[in-house]
């Protein structure tokens, strides 16, 4: 088998098969083909895309290209879940606890943030004492005891995606269906789950702008995740104004908490009680979503996923007292308002730039190398639709470094959109793709 | 300016200025463009193509990646041929001195060859003595004094082609028009012609398989030609079967000679009048085709040609009597007859299996390190069109290794497809493109 025949096959639209695909991974990771004649390949995927068949063939080998993790050894029905990832999306931190209240375990490998804002396993250690990283076998007693644990990814799980994400990210070949969700589904299968929700996001702020396109790349993963016989759902999700107010880690661990004490936002709570639902129907804690609505709202009612917030940020080395007092979270030293320059309703408010403000601020990293500052970022105090007066305060930004107020703050309020009409209010769930197909809601 | 911006431009259908282009070029060539990004660009061009513009912003940046050679010391309008290539193709050893001896100044540089058969420099080192290595005070003094030189191009001439040929051709990025055309228009630019004939062939035997192709590859040469000031004009010829009778170098050397002497093969003598008279209507010394194809004919007839030939290889250092006596060619130990095993008619003699077949024979290489038996090769004694009986001799092989001879007289054997009926007659020349636009001959 030659590289060069493979690239010209799928140059000229034919399927590449099992067997090709194992060749070209393995051989990637092991450093026999180089990156241009993969970058090559990369491309001419671009153009012909790949079948449903030769998607989930790519997974399974990236997926085995590294080590899988065994989590046989915890009871019950394992569920993880995805996000495509969005600005001020903390719902890992409320999920997990609110699913292992009910008795689902959870038990879940996050990455850190490459960009706006930091990733789960940042956000979690803005908790003092905190410790994403995690024996195996700590971790799979963890749940067994708890229900809950949260890890870092091992370096060993998939490194041909570690290593065709890379070269992809300098080709101009990431924008690709297949190549997107086997990167996704790779990872999520070598992490062990037996059952799978995925938050597909959309919008502006989303990595897939339309519709379309986001439940498009969902039934792609919901494709592979069955065709390797692990139950997944994709849910369609809005991203076209930051999730929440909360923008930075310190705060996004604040309104995660105050969320689990009922007090959340209306879209974070709701995506939090739609994903939430999927899982517990997925591990067959519930026997369909309306029972499994019912036993999350009890869930926070009854302070029970509060507590599980608790016993599961001590079994981690973290200071519980945190979900009962904000102090003890890293705190920026400065806050500055930022005011509506003229009236009217709030019409938009582009995610990206918001996130950018946030990353200028110190929430997020620029490159690999950068250290975030826990204690930094934003808090959106008015929503799209709301109405403000001139002068009134829309946003607040915290800091340390008070040289940044000023670019973060110009675009924050470039954010926004303020109009004399009303907006039209945004679904913050589109539907769900599942084995049956996709459903987009009414 | 970044590569990635390039790359994700082309990919997205756009087109890149002359600026982007240069940018892209000098940063290969300088390695600080890895080749992976320029593999991916490769193939981008391959799906979305290049405009006429950017073809010759590509071909002028190529051109001044390296030496351009400086031609002005010599006297008159110096006109170039280049052939796309193909199995017998000896055209330039009696071309050379035709065109020399009706007084236009041919400065040639040629290439060695790859694949089948040997290059034109291949085949002119099977003459004892002959030097393809001339400095350039030696090579422009003898294009002035006798009208006629031919070296081999430096190494330091297009430095930008041997990259990115050498990456395409590891990628499947070689069949794109415009990289083709650039690919070989820059190396015949920088070799310092005023004006260029281009033989581009079409047939099963060709690069470029099909007319359309042929005619299309013909366009864009000689827009890029023309479009830097250097009249171009592409003949598109046949090469369905090979060019004339002889494959293998020391034998296509006789059948140059024995063209000038006017005892050539028609094909390739045809071929060598309708090249020249283009040649020296471009360099101004005929006034139109017909007046050169009456200079050219009477060149041959009074043996100027031939004498021509003699001069040009002793000015080369090589042994002019080999023009008279074949004995002083390399000669193969070894001739095996191949005979036809049914009667009927000649329809089709695959130039490839014939190529394959002198390469087994020693004639070609097979990579770069190969070395090649100038003696070795075969002629076909039956063509196209021609009657045979069954047992009739239609090929001789030259050899000196006798294992070698089982396997080509099968591959020599089985290019022959004979009938019962006989096949219509192809032409030798499809049509011209020059600054006019496309004329197909009827």
């Amino acid at each position: 088998m030659r590289m060069y025949d493979l690239i010209k096959k799928k140059r000229d639209g034919k399927e590449l098969t099992k067997e090709e695909i194992k060749f070209f991974v393995d051989g990637y990771v092991q450093g026999e083909i180089p990156d241009y004649q993969v970058s090559a390949l990369m491309m001419a995927i671009y153009f012909q895309k790949m079948t449903n068949e030769e998607t989930v063939n790519l997974t399974r080998e990236m997926m085995h290209s590294g080590d899988v993790v065994d989590l046989s050894k915890i009871d019950g029905i394992k569920v993880d879940k995805h996000s495509t990832g969005g600005v001020g999306d903390k719902t890992t931190i409320a999920l997990a606890p609110l699913v292992a209240a009910c008795n689902a375990p959870v038990a879940k490998m996050s990455g850190r943030g490459l960009g706006h804002t930091g990733g789960t396993l940042d956000k979690l250690e803005a908790i003092p004492g905190f410790s994403i990283s995690l024996e195996d076998e700590k971790f799979i007693n963890n749940v067994n005891t708890h229900k809950v644990a949260v890890c870092g990814q091992t370096a060993a799980i998939v490194p041909a995606d570690k290593k065709l994400y890379a070269l992809r990210d300098v080709t101009s070949t990431v924008d690709n269906m297949s190549l997107i969700a086997s990167s996704i589904m790779s990872k999520k299968l070598a992490s062990g789950a037996d059952a799978i929700v995925l938050d597909v996001k959309t919008g502006s702020g989303a990595f897939m702008k339309t519709q379309d396109d986001s439940f498009a790349l969902a039934k792609a993963m919901v494709d592979i995740g069955n065709g390797m016989d692990r139950e997944t759902i994709g849910v369609i999700t809005d991203m076209d104004q930051p999730l929440g107010c909360a923008v930075g880690n310190s705060l996004e661990v604040i309104e995660a908490i105050e969320t689990l004490k009922g007090n959340g936002p209306k879209d974070f709570t709701e995506l939090c009680l739609t994903l939430g639902s999927y899982m517990l129907v997925l591990s067959k804690v519930a026997k369909d979503f309306d029972e499994a609505r019912t036993m999350l709202e009890e869930a926070i009612n009854s302070k029970k996923a509060l507590e599980k917030l608790k016993v599961f940020i001590e079994a981690q080395g973290g200071n519980p007292l945190v979900v009962d007092n904000y102090d003890l979270l890293p705190k920026a030293s400065l806050e500055v308002d930022v005011k509506a320059t003229k009236a009217g309703f709030i019409n938009k408010i582009d995610a990206e730039e918001v996130g950018i403000g946030a990353l200028i601020l110190g929430a997020g990293r620029e490159t690999k190398e950068s250290e975030i500052d826990l204690s930094a970022g934003l808090k959106l105090l008015k929503k799209v639709g709301e109405e403000v007066k001139e002068g009134d305060v829309i946003a607040r930004l915290y800091l340390n470094d008070e040289s940044k107020k000023d670019n973060a703050y110009e675009r924050v309020l470039n954010a926004y959109t303020i109009s004399d009409v009303k907006p039209e209010q945004r679904k913050l769930i589109y539907g769900i793709v599942d084995k049956n197909g996709i459903n987009k809601f009414n």
